[in-house]
């Protein structure tokens, strides 16, 4: 196909050629570098159908990792009943993501081509923090917003190496509630307590 | 070389032949079930020559992987001024490691290997909490020890994941001592605090 001409909306590889073209560039560029029109013109498509077809770059980026989870709901749904209790609803969105099998899978694969390839890690923490930390930390309005985000990921991450990964006894046979009610002061602190 | 002659203690290849036998064997039976007898008998040599030559399991288990850790001397050590600040003291010790670029290579490298290999995520994670965090725990004599030195071990883990292995920023750049006083309350309640 000339590229010229582009592809047409109704292609049935279209779609497919977008979430290509994406993964290409997260992986390559990272994912604050990586753009709509970028990915757009990577794949030979007008930037309108890549917004048609997935939304914004976060949505992108969610769809080419096949990731279960949906940051621009989620986050709000953490702040609904105020400021109180999020640091427990971060952590119990967490399990919530770590405990189904369905969705354990594609955050342990994730998590595993992190570790080994720099493109990889490089698009995983891009996201991670862009789409999830700094939103909860933002929200928030504390200072050291992305300090305090990055070390609530600095936990998070590790509990999933150790009891999901790794799975280090006793922590991953422990009972999801102990874990949930031995993390959620930490988390708390980070988010909004007294760092020094 | 026929087996039932043996090894001789002044053949040259020796060490390095218990070294490679060590290291398969805890790549395959894991650290726990690894025993000195057990590579001695892989390695062609007698029991004794082992323990002369390394000592323990555990030395062992650091000259195989070039560990820059000696974890006999360095828990006694983090518990001479008593049991006040020990926590902070397990915090810079981590730190300490892992900001010198001797030191925090290794241990770079045996992160990576334990994410892609499940052998040797069980070398890894059998080692870290018999030789490390389940000594400090029983040290302090508190209940739950293995539960409590597993989340340590979940937040230095994913501090190192975050900080040097991914390079998340602002937890990448930030200052060491800023990183210590954040963390250093968490491994305190971990340690000896209110779990629950």
């Amino acid at each position: 196909m000339a590229r010229s001409v582009g592809r047409r909306p109704g292609d049935s590889g279209t779609r497919e050629a977008i979430l290509a073209a994406a993964l290409t560039s997260f992986a390559e560029r990272g994912y604050d570098a990586t753009t709509v029109r970028g990915i757009a013109r990577d794949a030979d498509v007008d930037a309108a159908l890549v917004h048609h077809y997935f939304g914004t770059k976060e949505q992108v980026f969610v769809a080419a990792l096949h990731l279960p989870l949906e940051p621009a709901t989620m986050i709000p749904a953490m702040f609904e009943a105020g400021p109180d209790g999020v640091a427990e609803r971060v952590v119990r969105t967490f399990f919530r993501l770590w405990e189904t099998p369905q969705t354990r899978e594609p955050l342990m694969a994730m998590l595993r081509v992190g570790f080994t390839q720099a493109g990889a890690a490089g698009m995983l923490t891009g996201f991670v923090r862009e789409a999830l930390l700094e939103r909860v930390a933002a929200r928030l309005g504390v200072p050291d917003a992305g300090l305090r985000a990055s070390l609530v990921g600095s936990q998070l991450v590790g509990l999933a190496v150790v009891r999901y990964v790794l799975a280090v006894e006793p922590l991953a046979s422990a009972d999801v509630e102990t874990v949930i009610a031995a993390l959620t002061p930490t988390v708390s602190r980070y988010l909004t307590g007294d760092l020094a």
